[in-house]
């Protein structure tokens, strides 16, 4: 134990989580927010956003895999694949491990954020100096709008969906995500936790069922985030996402095939959850 | 946001959880530990010893429906039953929900969390006027040692395996639940987070393997007990069980027949843990 602490400030949780603070190794305000990175003996290097904790070295990867690993084995053949958000790079790592992914178009509003990953985050940032690998820094939702490239793959990967985050998960900006999907695309995006926020959980999962053929979820145990019992909402076209379509041939540490079919929300929890 | 706040002194956790407290409802000594009972305007009522979070009312139901419905469903027909701890009454009303048994043993070292749990949380403590139960004020495992009755199920709802609940997780103590059980008993007991306790939790599987035929663990996901992704560890003799034997006529919130298939461990990362 070390005299510093960490408090996080989210206000979107009902417990505060406390660190102990080895070493502050950043702390900057980028164009857009507060950006801290500092190390805990048991996190290694944590990641801290306005206050709010985004990922620890010790169990990003239970996320970053969850969110991108199930629909990338869910899908047959992705190709082309949309990253909103994730400057922090885990999601782009996790894509680029796959061979049949030729193109990644991230969508990063902060640039600060993936020069912080790449100076302090280097298990994170490995994908950047990918040639398949494109950045541009604008809003999710004016891309989205905007771009007449379509995607085998959306990932969003936002903040908490307060402030500039719950732009992406307006009709429109749903609507314009399955719009920039191929025939066959599958969307998926972070949307925080059973536990503490079941309601916004519930919206989205209505929202998707208006927009896409299959709405469905899947949860990942994560220590880090207020709640735990992290979902992961999948808005999918044609596929299944229940089903994984291919041998999981990448390196992962938590994702596996067996991990999939359990990931996905027993169905009795899932009808309480629709009917609210 | 209240200005009263409680933060866990949890030893044996990485992150320390900071709940806003309401109200204080009770705040004593017992014979053994400090109890706390206070109000949080989330999680209702939350209960305390010496620091630590027992439980809250908003999500207790996910930890004691997981430790008993679990075993109490894939045991054929279970009647006689002993609790290990769990004086605060959430693991008693679950097993007495089951018309099958007809009598439980309660062994509590400490009378003062009964009497706490009568007093302050009567969504708990239902049970200890069911003439099925029977309470004995003495340690776990000298209970173990001395007794002649058998049961069919024996449940360990202890508190964190530090300080006296350690001894509980002994060869000797687990080998002697093994010997007052039926020939077809099953064995459960708390094993905490695979987030932030792997090693505890592998430990105790390999020597539930020496002692029972089958060893085996479920997860559930708790908002309120540092690392989520609890473990509940099983040892059975005869019966499998991951395979519900009895369908669920009992009513509950969380578990259910789906629930209790998707809620073991993922082979591949049970292989994982075992082999560390």
């Amino acid at each position: 134990m070390t005299d510093l602490q960490f408090q996080e400030t989210d206000p979107f949780a009902p417990i505060h989580y406390v660190y102990d603070v080895e070493e502050i190794i950043c702390s900057r305000r980028t164009r857009y927010q507060h950006l801290l990175v500092f190390r805990s003996r048991y996190f290694g290097r944590v990641l801290v956003l306005d206050g709010v904790v985004q990922l620890t070295e010790r169990d990003e990867h239970f996320y970053h895999e969850m969110l991108t690993q199930v629909v990338l084995h869910a899908h047959p053949d992705p190709a082309d694949v949309l990253i909103i958000g994730g400057g922090d790079g885990g999601s782009l790592r996790e894509v680029l491990k796959h061979q049949s992914v030729k193109r990644v178009q991230m969508v990063e509003l902060d640039r600060g954020v993936i020069e912080a990953s790449r100076e302090f985050l280097p298990t994170l940032s490995t994908g950047f100096a990918d040639p398949r690998a494109h950045v541009l820094e604008t809003k999710g939702e004016e891309f989205l709008a905007g771009t007449s490239d379509r995607f085998d793959l959306v990932i969003m990967d936002s903040t908490d969906p307060v402030g500039p985050a719950a732009n992406l998960f307006t009709d429109e900006c749903l609507a314009a995500a399955g719009s920039v999907l191929k025939d066959d695309g599958m969307f998926v995006a972070q949307t925080e936790s059973l536990h503490f926020h079941a309601d916004f959980v519930r919206e989205v999962q209505r929202k998707l069922a208006r927009f896409f053929k299959i709405a469905d979820l899947c949860t990942v145990p994560l220590s880090t985030y207020g709640g735990n019992w992290w979902t992961i909402s999948i808005g999918s076209k044609v596929h299944d996402p229940r089903e994984p379509r291919r041998q999981c041939t990448v390196a992962t540490k938590y994702y596996a095939e067996d991990v999939h079919r359990q990931a996905f929300l027993a169905p009795s929890l899932r009808r309480k959850l629709i009917e609210g």
